[in-house]
């Protein structure tokens, strides 16, 4: 990945995206050694519920620390994918969830079903944490073992053994949708991380 | 408060600056209405365990989303008091543990001690809590209301007493620090806020 990669989590208040913000941006800087910068921002829309984490990571200093054309989105309904698709770099990957986003655009999308992994693994609620187990199997931002350790240092204790389920079912389908034979491999914007 | 008012929390790993933020940009930005950046930032220093979290708090949409010239710096240990001082607004209002910063600048310093309080709310662990309390109370950068709205909507269901009692800890020990009669009420920063 080029030396500025940026990140925006996107979705409803109540899916867990500014902790995962936070998980993420630990994952890179604390355990991965990284640059990273991690915003939370919120305007008169923030009581409409709707919720977005973004996570900047560099292997320099970082000037700006807000995603500005975001290598990654990752959109966990329609409401904000419909908002923030037009910022999303020309090659840069999309990643919905597959039941909780309908529309999705011409040029395509990753779509994993987050949201029932997460269901499978025990909570809805660890959905987060199966969508960055995914992001970081998709994308090579930051480490699956450092993923781990700010996964198991971040949440808490008596929940361990759900989030450690729900991560590896997030790298698994990360896994398995890179591996997969696709006839179109640029309508993805994947092409060039093959 | 100006328009833009800007926070800087520090100190070490584990001291829960990061939900800290997050909890005090919720509070502006979800409860009060408030245009609102929270960041995070993260270099080669974040393996040495420093913690560091910024909120800028904004009446209209924010350009630069990082504290510049904080108008308010908390310190939780000495370590990041020396490192952050000197960015501090020459007005600003500087913040430190009691028990954890021994060295204060001539300039002066509100010392609460914040742990000690948590601890007799029931946990260290809510110094973080302790301290917001404080810091609403003392700057208005937040309503009490919101404040205790964010609290309450993060920590884990099972700990809201007691964070309800570091917040009231906090919020009667910032109250009590400005009603206190200063002959020199300019060493602390505070004097255009009487």
């Amino acid at each position: 990945m080029s030396s500025r990669f940026e990140i925006r989590l996107a979705g409803s208040g109540g899916q867990g995206l500014v902790l995962a913000g936070v998980i993420l941006a630990e994952a890179a800087g604390i355990y991965d050694g990284k640059f990273v910068c991690q915003t939370q921002s919120y305007g008169p829309e923030a009581r409409g519920g709707a919720s977005k984490a973004e996570v900047v990571i560099s292997d320099a200093e970082i000037d700006y620390p807000k995603a500005i054309r975001p290598d990654v989105i990752l959109a966990l309904n329609q409401k904000s994918l419909d908002a923030y698709l037009g910022d999303l770099k020309a090659e840069g990957v999309l990643l919905v969830d597959a039941d909780l986003v309908q529309e999705v655009p011409e040029t395509g999308a990753l779509s994993i079903p987050f949201t029932r992994l997460a269901r499978e693994a025990g909570r809805e609620l660890v959905a987060n944490i199966v969508a960055l187990g995914a992001l970081a199997a998709i994308t090579g931002a930051v480490s699956p073992e450092a993923l781990k350790a700010a996964v198991l240092a971040r949440v808490p204790a008596g929940s361990r053994e759900l989030n450690e389920r729900a991560l590896e079912a997030g790298l698994a389908a990360g896994a398995k949708i890179m591996a997969a034979p696709r006839t179109t491999p640029s309508e993805t914007g994947m092409g060039d991380q093959d």
